[in-house]
């Protein structure tokens, strides 16, 4: 029988010391990101099997963190994640992602594989609101960290990063009544989540704010896609009194809300202004370019892995609940752009 | 000391047997969607410690699927991933993600990653063509299945699911001198990477089988980011000569290069055509639409689940290889549509 290689082997060709291999292949962030490199790649090559069960058992640690989302092919989500790997990755982490297509049994299904494949801690932006507590509050039992982005839940003990969503609505429905629009629309998403709740607080707020009509029969609300963006659109034109201003929920109804009323033969932002929600690129690449609004999504995933790492340090037997609320920018763009 | 949750309260209070509760716990597919649940969420309230290391150890699965990708904010990975996902959900595989950003250390670093996870296997598109075989070889000795996607290497007894992009670059060649293009200009990338190296081939291909002079000062290595398409194309318009036409191996730089040509006060089409590569859902969106090459990402991911799951049903014993090879469709838009 062949025998086994071990950490010494690797050290004996590396010309390191054991401990610095151990360290190494544990992702210590003590050994530089190239001895880890090599190390790493010297052990698969001398099939070195690392016993990462015996590992974990004995550690408790296993360096991965678990991310989930609802889709990753936004800019936003794949942003905030781009963030969480700059904060996590110099610390000797690795990132693995979920995503739940905003499917309540997916998220649960997630957690589970999460768990099972022994994470240090699990950082998501929840899909929907019916998935039950008891799932979040087992994890609190575990003691695996549970930090939410975007989309929370309330749970007692568990911190959150988010954006002022009640804020970031109101500047952009404030700034299309500056452009002189007074029958606002607003294309809302699922209320029971309080990001879009709180856009639709926003909104009506800068309504009654600057002594217009709330009609709420411009209030719809729709999924973040670009076709259901389309349907609105047309269902608002064909109104009796149609709007002439609609703010979005979505950058992606938004866009679809643009192709209507083009398709319509309507000019915007003559006729129709357009604002959306999260800054997605194609918002500035369209030669008609979105106003939209900001949600640093960068800084969010740094800060909410600032506050995985400040829980995990602050060991098991510390609870700590933070809230941090980061703030929106609107960004003014063609689609909303009346006066100058 | 409180005693420990087993599975015969779970059996208990569900009113099921235990051999069903293991079995859902387990994600067997012989148990329904709904009732997996149900299981999974009530193992969770009762504050259920499944042993997964025992399992693991046991079965040898953990029902985890790594999937590594170069990044997933464009949608072709999104798509490939979707359709993963979309076939591998239904059997009781989870999907976790890893993304490298194109870093070869990320690379190596994402496999270990995915090891200590204990996936049941990976399925990968490649970064960077210096990751040593070494690597790859080292999941083979550890029989976890290893498929490739979209990138490949050619590593004996890995199989890959890929689109035949000498075919699509010649098509999209083909077609630009078909509306009459005559200095058609490539911007390829790295191409020790095989598509890109095989797209480089089918736009050569084309244009010497039309008898077109073929100027190598007209392909340019670039990456695939929209500032370097702006970049390159300021470069090819500067030259004694510019192309009349660009055949871009990405859509992202494919839309910099239309920037920069709009931006200089030219037409597209009439001055000079352009087409992408990927069908990024942009290219159809914008005013000026992108001619592109649609690679069937969504197919691409189900074929590349599949081959798993054989190889998975094969068994351990059992060593097979299998490449597929989609074909590519081109997508004819505006942007290079000179005669209807």
């Amino acid at each position: 029988m062949k025998k086994k290689t071990t950490i010494y082997d690797i050290a004996k060709k590396l010309n390191l010391t054991a401990a610095t291999v151990s360290r190494a292949l544990n992702n210590n962030e003590k050994i530089s990101e190239n001895t880890r490199k090599l190390v790493q790649e010297t052990a698969l090559e001398m099939n070195y099997e690392q016993n990462t069960l015996a590992r974990a058992l004995k550690s408790g640690k296993s360096y991965n963190v678990g991310v989930i989302v609802p889709r990753m092919d936004s800019n936003f989500f794949a942003s905030v994640i781009r963030g969480i790997e700059e904060e996590l990755y110099p610390k000797g982490y690795h990132v693995i992602i979920c995503q739940t297509h905003d499917q309540e049994n997916l998220e649960t299904g997630n957690i589970n594989s999460l768990l099972n494949a022994q994470v240090d801690g699990i950082l998501m932006s929840i899909s929907n609101s019916k998935t039950k507590n008891q799932i979040f509050n087992s994890l609190s039992r575990k003691r695996v960290p549970l930090i939410f982005f975007d989309r929370k839940k309330d749970i007692s003990g568990v911190s959150s990063v988010t954006i002022d969503d009640f804020n970031g609505a109101y500047e952009a429905t404030k700034h299309l009544i500056e452009q002189g629009c007074k029958r606002i629309a607003h294309l809302s998403n699922d209320r029971s989540l309080e990001i879009f709740k709180n856009r639709y607080l926003g909104y009506k707020q800068a309504i009654l704010d600057h002594g217009l009509e709330l009609d709420e029969s411009l209030v719809i609300e729709t999924h973040s896609k670009v076709e259901e963006g389309r349907k609105t659109a047309k269902a608002l034109l064909s109104m009796e009194r149609p709007p002439d201003a609609i703010f979005s929920s979505s950058d992606f109804t938004a866009l679809g809300a643009i192709q209507e009323i083009k398709a319509q033969g309507l000019k915007i932002p003559e006729d129709i202004c357009v604002v959306g929600f999260s800054n997605e690129p194609f918002t500035r690449f369209m030669e008609l370019s979105i106003t939209s609004v900001d949600q640093s999504p960068i800084e969010m995933g740094r800060m909410t892995a600032q506050v995985f790492l400040e829980e995990v340090n602050n060991g098991k037997n510390v609870k700590m609940e933070k809230q941090i609320v980061l703030t929106p920018e609107l960004i003014v763009r063609k689609s909303s752009l009346k006066k100058q």
